[in-house]
């Protein structure tokens, strides 16, 4: 099969004022306040071994698990996050609160190469007996994310060097060769990592280490009912009752379902996707194909949010998507996008970029309040005004990853393969790209997403010939492109034009896909959507917001036959495009007193105002809905 | 202010055949077979003191508690149930379970009079020192309710003793006295129980004793503050976080919204009633109306439902009832019964029997099965099928519940006042009552709820002055009277047709409350109802059940303009009227593997049958919906 590989992000600017202003905001803002908790909140100093052991900062809950345990991945995840930011400007002072972290990190790591500050502290006799709750390898895997990252941005290698350690013990320790364990994580995240760690370094064991970890898991005898056995547990104490939870119930080929822990899933099925284009494994990629329809056909918000339930933060039934009580975890969109990511380099589909931009521009952007500083960690696409933005949580994994989302989002705007590059989005970037045995330098300027005028200039070295594949968004049926003023066929394969030539320096393509306010409709099988309406622009999904309304906006009504109208405002929330109509509110002024009555309400006229999604509550507390009544 | 007394239920017979097969199953299936699952599930052994103490049935939860600690108050409540049912035939088999039990409560009241067999055998020395856990009062509170319940089926007095021991014991420790306690129980119910123990015993001792409760709840320093440092469990402990659960965050008096746990909100309303009557208090009274009219406009399902949410088995805010979270406990909806019984005492008004019709015919129904060995426990207003009815619950509060109501229903009909015959509920009943110094038969033939021709015959002994109060539902606007075949005018006083004459031999009175399918719309604030219609007939709420549709009701849409045919359906559930109109589904032919698109489904036309809400759920589970899309 033709594979992709995606540029890294150190290799692409960004120059388009929407990404630029939230690139500026993780930098400047985001990223220097949660060193600042990390630091507040005693995470920092729980690297700095060997010490008295504190009290716990989060105490244990009610299943004696606290979530002070997966520290060390919050760690590592803001050290990934900084290094996105040192990739875009470089800062001494931002280096040195990192190399103090690693001070820290090689200080704790044991002669052995092992690295896990809640078990080295509290429980060193215990390594490896409880790999289904207590997230060692998550840990590992999100700390090796972070060194191979801060490697990229900086090319300092010393957390690089214990991270490698510490995956050779890993190495060691698990997989099928005797006297090894045959675990795995019950939080999927190490795979992908040691990906990356392959792709760092060309060191093939580490690559082997992942596919033992993906091809093991949910073999039997099942290594959490043995390892369970081995800790004396009785079978009924496993909080989460089934195996799905972690998607281990099954060996991962053998999955057609999405089920589960919303974030535990995309992690792996990004790690399934990298490992079919590294093996070329036709079987791997079929069982990413079917999750991938699975989930986007049955269990997808409109915003690009998954897993409607905050018990097991993940996924329920088939077209079960309430919106008052959604989950839709800012991680698990956040880790749909590294899914869809490693999706487009394994076939060039526009249907992975389309979904791709929708979680990006929707639920995941939602995650960050425009400051900066304040997250959601479950995104609601229905409020009644009593949900708010939090500084911090106690499981602050979303924190970290909004911000190492939107710190990498140039890493997700090319993909490159012999003779071709692939555009997949647009905002403004320039990159110098290896392309048919030579270099060529792209820029792309439009302000997308408000507009989809997109002009695109070419400098290649020498003139040279290759494909350059646009991708056409399936939003857009009315997309026209030119090469140098003079109209190309739109003919899109898999919702990319592809057009090839011969490229001389200052080829430019102007490619216009027209944005109209327009509504979407859910399957009617999401009982919670029937009769109602989403409004989209573009790739943003739209809410409405009681600020700008006369009343909540679950007492508006939007006829089927209103028009909408686009407007281009400056000066609200730094710019944006608001949709506007002429909705009907309900008449609640005969209702005082009474709950039920044998007329329905009348209505009036009330205007509409709709917001994108993803920069909802950044004024304060109010009601919100994205899903209108029609 | 004019007081009224409710017929006790064992001076009332009921004749007609909706209630006559409801009480049928409840005698003969619903009390045999809780007598059997009260000794499967060790209940009834738990009674049988000294013994070893068995190990839990019921295991601690998270929160160190069990269910278990209220066992005696399930006994209770069954030989309440049970007591009911001997006043409608005796039963020497039942009559020997109810013995048996006594025996066992008589060996094990302790020699001071305390009985509470959870204390006696598993903390003997923790009596009383947690009040706001651990269900102590409560406990008597349903033992004492059926002593009294027995004494009045059987005249038999060997358990009310028992119990008049007990709360001599009681009475001797809580009060306001030098060396009482200033308590009262986390759960109320002993209140509205005491008050029934002196209206059986005339006894001022026991009425003064409801007071103290009532009056004494939620005085400052907080008992339950006091009780905690005492016990020296830390303050955050706690895990309702709020008193407001127990209602006993202010004084009863000063309450203004209904709040909390609802079951313990409720009985607690219906003793302030009580006493409000009891000694002429107009304040308690106007605090009682004060709730009634918050939770009545603001609180309460369509259905007679009460608190939405599951996590404190209560209320949250204004307007906010979810229908397919609904939890609106069956025990909730039988004590508003209680409450609203009480309110028609203090104030004959039409709205009190009208909601507490409401009530009893729709939520609380609904909670027992057709055959009578089945419950729900939570009630909720929209299903995707999932719900079923279970045998029996760890907390079986709502199976002895709503069999005790149906027991007693008789005990609803009728209100006496001076030279006042009030008629509260129709449906068959004959009763001879007292009024104006001589007694009168009163027969009621009706097939109520399924029509509302009623025909009511009276048989003074002498020929008698004397006024008959006919409620006159809010639902009907067209009813019309007749005496003796001469039309009455139709001038309802606060919901009551009042006719006041010389009453004589064979007079009979003919009220025909037109029974016309309808639609219900709920306030525009309540954001799940928005753009849906409730359908009733008579005081029945109806519902949709996907065994009767072509799709699941979800997928339902009921046109405003559909007209709305009633059906008597002799073969269908023991027979029911049904209501059908010519509805649209929508068209999913189209939606195959599309989970959002640009227009909506199309519709076809497809027949809607509708059913009474209680007697949802008895074939097979199946989605249903109450709140259909108009």
């Amino acid at each position: 099969m033709r594979r992709y590989a995606s540029v890294t992000f150190s290799d692409v600017k960004i120059t388009g004022p929407f990404w630029t202003e939230r690139l500026d905001c993780v930098l400047t803002r985001t990223i220097p306040s949660q060193h600042a908790q990390l630091a507040a909140h005693g995470i920092l100093d729980s690297l700095k071994l060997p010490k008295p052991v504190p009290p716990l900062r989060i105490p244990r809950n009610k299943h004696n698990f606290t979530t002070q345990i997966f520290w060390d991945s919050d760690v590592g995840k803001w050290i990934e996050a900084a290094a996105y930011a040192l990739s875009h400007r470089r800062d001494a002072a931002l280096e040195a609160q990192i190399e103090s972290i690693i001070d820290d990190l090689e200080q704790a790591q044991a002669p052995d190469g092992y690295l896990n500050c809640w078990y080295q502290e509290r429980e060193p006799d215990n390594r490896w007996t409880n790999l289904r709750d207590n997230h060692e390898l998550y840990n590992a895997g999100h700390l090796l994310e972070g060194a191979v990252a801060y490697f990229h941005a900086t090319r300092r290698d010393r957390l690089l060097k214990v991270m490698m350690r510490y995956m050779d013990h890993v190495a060691a320790t698990f997989g099928p060769g005797p006297g090894q364990k045959r675990g795995y994580c019950g939080h999927q995240e190490i795979e992908l990592a040691l990906v990356k760690l392959f792709h760092a370094t060309g060191i093939v064991k580490y690559l082997d280490l992942a596919s033992y970890f993906i091809d093991e898991r949910g073999a039997q005898p099942h290594y959490f009912d043995l390892e369970r056995a081995a800790r004396g547990e009785p079978v009924g104490a496993f909080i989460q009752g089934t195996y799905e939870y972690s998607q281990s119930h099954l060996p991962v080929r053998q999955q057609t379902k999405v089920v589960g822990h919303a974030v535990r899933a995309m992690y792996m099925y990004t790690a399934m996707a990298d490992l079919a284009a590294e093996h070329d494994d036709a079987g791997l990629k079929r069982a990413c194909e079917t999750l991938w329809d699975d989930v986007t056909r049955t269990r997808m918000y409109v915003t690009g949010g998954f897993g409607p339930s905050a018990s097991n933060e993940g996924f329920t039934r088939d077209y079960d998507l309430p919106n008052d009580t959604a989950y839709a975890e800012t991680c698990a969109s956040v880790a749909f996008v590294f899914w869809a990511a490693r999706m487009m380099n394994l076939d060039l589909d526009g249907r992975y970029g389309d979904l791709l931009e929708r979680a990006l521009y929707n639920n995941v952007l939602a995650g960050l309040s425009r400051d900066g500083t304040q997250y959601f960690y479950d995104n609601k696409l229905d409020s009644d005004g009593t949900q708010y933005r939090w500084d911090w949580h106690p499981c602050p994994c979303c924190t970290m990853n909004v911000a190492r989302l939107i710190g990498s989002v140039a890493g997700y705007f090319y993909g490159l393969a012999e003779g071709e590059i692939a555009v997949h989005l647009y905002g403004g970037a320039t990159s110098r790209l290896p392309v048919a045995g030579g270099w060529v330098t792209l820029s792309e300027v439009s302000t997308y997403p408000w507009s989809g005028d997109i002009a695109l200039t070419l400098e290649p070295e020498d003139c040279v010939r290759f494909t350059l594949s646009l991708r056409i968004p399936a939003w857009c049926p009315a997309a026209t492109a030119q090469i140098n003023g003079q109209a190309v066929a739109m003919i899109p394969d898999k919702g990319y034009l592809r057009i090839t030539r011969d490229w001389a320096k200052g080829d430019t393509v102007t490619l216009v896909l027209p944005m109209r306010p327009s509504r979407l409709y859910a399957n009617p099988a999401v009982r919670q959507d029937q009769g109602r309406v989403a409004l989209r622009r573009g790739p943003l999904v739209y809410c409405a917001e009681a600020v700008d309304l006369e009343v909540a906006p679950q007492m508006l009504r939007l006829p089927a036959e209103a028009d909408l109208t686009d407007i281009w405002c400056a000066d609200l929330l730094g710019g944006i495009i608001t949709l506007t109509a002429a909705a009907r509110k309900v008449d609640t002024s005969l209702w005082e007193g009474v709950l039920y009555r044998d007329h329905p309400p009348d209505e009036r006229p009330s205007p509409l105002m709709a917001v994108p999604y993803y920069i909802w509550s950044n004024r304060g507390s109010n009601a919100m809905q994205v899903w209108l009544r029609e």
